[in-house]
């Protein structure tokens, strides 16, 4: 409980505890082994480190191995073998664990060999639902995003061109041939500026100054193109979830389907693991829960209640003074769905009947409440 | 009054003084502080400087010091002792008075003790609402801020492995282990670029450009993520606090929960101290003014006339040729909302009664304003 | 007319002359004393070259002084002398003036007094609409920037004392004091990264890339509140000034409130000069015109058509072919409001009657083209 | 099939072959054309691989040259040769052929007149449609961008006269005139930061700090402002064209002009050349597709179904358990478009009499199925 309570406030320890304790090693597994790849790479290693660093990156190359045979054999099992190999997971798979083995085989230099070793990283990638995201981003603005890599190219090249010739004579070596010059217009179009290759002549940086000009052009473009795209997609993605599970809570069974779309836009998911604290009494509260899937233990005098799926609670800190009354936590893996103060008030002047409801409840338990405790 | 006018129009110090002459103090306390602390570090000091220092630097402290025992004692008087140690708080006031103190007495070396005191700052913090807007937002936006993070690991490993590969016998120093090769990586990944790390061979830097162009589209989906995040809780939030005052003034109070639910989104909260210069005779007015709470002076002839909570102002220019004709200052400190012309607009077009009423009241101030004076 | 196809093509030139001749006049002085001044500051000068400086300088003062003086005499012989004194508006313009003749005057060196003449560069912001508007942005969103200025300071001072006490042993020269481990903590953290600091061990490298990181943080919600606010804004401004217009097109006469606050929102402002051509016969047409102020001249055979205010024209490219079928230009300075076609097609959809207005007028105006021209 | 697999997966191929073959060697000639510049540029090449360079860059020229007769013989041919001298696109076409003969004929030095084959980029340009796009996005939103410019422009200038001031005397050589103190104010205002020229007294670094800081205002400004109006001009542009196709689906004509404005702006289009692949069996599958020209084959047993303009595909997915029941490629060039599911969620809610009759035509496709094979 006292661990809850302090991973419960780092979010990536709470992400990582909601996929459960398998993917927490997993996270920690990467992690040695990246230390460990990096360490490796350091020259003149004590031996007793460099033997220690040895059995941790073999370690991590039998766990990675380890956990790929039992996908394996588990989709196997499953009668599922072919689309697995059908939907291109498996290449990333192998890309995560085979390289290091077949370089090692291959007598590659040994140092080298566990570099490839950073491919781990595709474990956390295949947690990630992000990185899908990102993909169908890209997909759905190729176009801009095209059209953007166009203007980025054009201007590199017009640069680098032009500096090439202005700069030819007075440095030579940093702006004698286009592809140096090119080096230097990516350097500065990118706004990096790392000052190996400065222009120097006036007309140099005339050039100069546009080009960077034009960089925040290009960096305002990029920004605007990928931010829309992947808070867009986010929102349909969050809307097409939430409308599933609103469509099991019997609460709002009574709403047409406006109101089904309407509350399915306002609602924010929270998955959490078991024995994780939700409300806090005496804390503010803004916002109410419903109970997706899972189940949660009010702590209320004199025996604590348990609401499982469909369910709602919090809703006494919106109508009433503000405070949380009792304490809420998990039982079991939990979805909730969150409902803001804001959008509270906006859903129910939208659904007066469903306004009721929750008043009526609210004031339900607040007089059982008086006659032991006080819930949420 | 002519602090007030300059005050006024320097936002910091607005808001500064909203909080009253404490928090302008501790405002200037801390940066008092911080400047010593700064010029403490230096190297070389006359003597007659030093004492001063000292005096500075213990006074801070003191004054700090003294803050917290008054907000103990007095959260102990109110007996909530037991609240204020479980809310956490406390930590914070902790972190910011005892490290100096601490290390001073475990005789750490009188420079880098002081330096501790960098951590005045979170005295700030504790009174700047965005702190714990960030949070939230961080707190919500969890998923794809690491999401972004783990592409940004991916990018920066996978970048540090290549250079190191292909830049290893070029420049054994700056790319010959993992870690060096982060370490540029990261500098470039983010654009900052110093220089101290740089790509030579053609591979490098092909390598070099495709890493800045995905510094470039971590950047926008960082950017995109926390501000869609910041501006939509302070959206949510807004509306909110402006919904309970809504509440509270009477002129809404026949609008329907849908009307109610707009006009809270279109309201603007302002807080005001005393003695504030609201609004100008002869300056352009674009919007009128609801008083919240507080109350404000309207200096017409004969008589100034004073407007308490409920009332509204400043919607005669909205009507009519856009020019206020009488200046407006609080008396006490003052919660206004603001209701912008465009705002106004559409306010009035969906709400006629509404109008209907704002024109009779100016109608009226107007006539009673023939005989003697002209106000807003 | 061969000038006004030039500058139509180029935005700051058709910007510049919708402000009339004097604008332009005025750009053309500020830029011609810009170079002059930067010129003067360049060491060894021919004896030829600075007699012409001379003369520019000069000149440009001249030219900055007898506009102010004129200005002055204009607003006093309007009695309006109080009302000018009193805006400010006379800070900026004696701050655009006055310092060069000061300087000259209590015989600061030549160079140093000409140099103030960079603040004649105010004068273009006196004719810019959007310094006013970053000005109320940034007191609309003063809280939430107050809010990350904290944040940047903590980060800052929280960096710079950490690396000042990690690398002090490594560089004292560059991380011994505070304030110089603060240069380094901004130059890194805004990301500009000039690489005259830099930490070089692992500790100071580790906080180095956490400071990085949190710059693109900081940088994101700076970009999201400003762009955000900056955006909003314009919004707002453009939607008062479009509904002024729009309530003196006769055409809208007929829409009720909600109407005239739809159109109001998709109707773009541009002001022309006289003499420019809006609508080129046989490009592809996206939007269509109405005529808020000045005149257009339609040019059909055999006799060109003169259209007013609240006349509209442009429609039938959005009706039939895309197709513009006649040339239109200004005669007058004149305020067009541009409906998109994208606007075009959901406005007729939820105004049907207009839409039928607009079919009427283009069945007309085609039917009397067929007897001997074509209009747009 | 295997290739097209391929290349649907990479967007820019995927691109690339929408646009057809020629398209794509148009695309492989810039390319080959831009490396061979870029090695022409490099110094002491052995004879061989100049002999080489020769010959492709003359091969790319007469490629250039031989396109751009063959464009003005079509034009010709069809009689608008006075349309396409008018509408500029010479120019461009142009300015990407003639600038290398010219130069050659001209006797310029051979690499110098080589480089200028860079301006053969613009022929992806003209294929983009981006360009044009931000061409548009320039010219709506020119007053904002000039408001930052002059912004920009005043903190450049006003940085660089203090700097000149502030370190003449320690650094006569990077801050001794007006102009070298300009490069170091763009170099740090746009957060380049080649490092240069780095202040180095405490005053010039106290106004460096705030010139950093300003540069991630305007950064901030500007990527609002472009970012905004790129993303909204996309949004407009996409309904357009939505509005027309959808125009053309017989399944919409039953709704109202405000149906079809919603429609409109939920559907994405989607443009693909023959023999790809649009559904895959047994996928996850998140939306469904109405065909707006072309046609796509349905793989069901026993005999493969072909469907054409105005049939839609997909919604099984939709409607079901979210897999994919069938194989769906294109057999012409098809252009389709996309209902997302959280879009289709909120469609069919808003028209159930659409709902209906997709999910009749899902249940005959089912039934049918059932005697033979499954589809999408």
């Amino acid at each position: 409980m006292r661990i809850n309570r302090i991973t419960r406030r780092v979010p990536v320890l709470a992400y990582l505890r909601a996929g459960g304790a398998f993917r927490l090693l997993q996270f920690a597994i990467v992690t040695a082994g990246l230390i460990a790849i990096a360490i490796n790479t350091m020259p003149q290693q004590p031996e007793s480190r460099l033997a220690l660093l040895n059995v941790v990156l073999w370690g991590c190359l039998a766990f990675f191995i380890a956990e790929w045979v039992s996908v394996i054999v588990r989709v196997n099992s499953a009668g599922r073998l072919a689309d697995y190999l059908k939907s291109g997971v498996w290449i990333i798979d192998a890309l995560a664990v085979l390289p290091v083995p077949v370089a090692l085989a291959f007598g590659a230099p040994k140092t080298g060999a566990w570099l490839l070793g950073v491919l781990w990283l595709l474990k956390l990638a295949s947690v990630s639902p992000g990185i899908a995201r990102l993909g169908r981003v890209i997909r759905v603005e190729a176009k801009p995003l095209l059209s953007v890599l166009v203007i980025f190219l054009m201007v590199l090249f017009f640069a680098a061109a032009a500096l090439n010739q202005v700069e030819r004579e007075a440095q030579p070596d940093t702006f004698g041939s286009l592809p140096s010059a090119l080096w230097w217009a990516v350097v500065t179009l990118t706004t990096t500026g790392y000052g190996d290759a400065v222009p120097v002549t006036a007309l140099g940086r005339i050039v100069g100054g546009m080009v960077m000009i034009c960089g925040l052009g290009v960096f305002g473009l990029l920004t605007g193109i990928l931010a829309t795209g992947f808070v867009e997609d986010g929102r349909r993605h969050n809307f097409v979830q939430n409308w599933d599970l609103v469509k099991g809570v019997p609460f709002f069974r009574s709403l047409d389907p406006a109101g089904i779309i309407e509350i399915s836009r306002m609602l924010r998911r929270l998955e959490l693991p078991e024995n994780t604290m939700v409300v806090h009494r005496g804390r503010q509260g803004d916002c109410m829960y419903f109970v997706a899937s899972g189940e949660v233990e009010v702590e209320v005098e004199p025996d604590p209640i348990r609401l499982g799926p469909g369910a709602f609670f919090g809703e006494m800190a919106l109508l009433g003074g503000g405070k949380r009354n009792a304490d809420v936590t998990t039982t079991l893996p939990t979805t909730l769905l969150v409902l803001d103060l804001a959008d509270f008030r906006t859903f129910t002047a939208h659904h007066p009947e469903l306004a009721v409801e929750i008043e009526a409840q609210a004031r339900k338990r607040d007089k059982s409440a008086t006659g032991g405790g006080h819930h949420q």
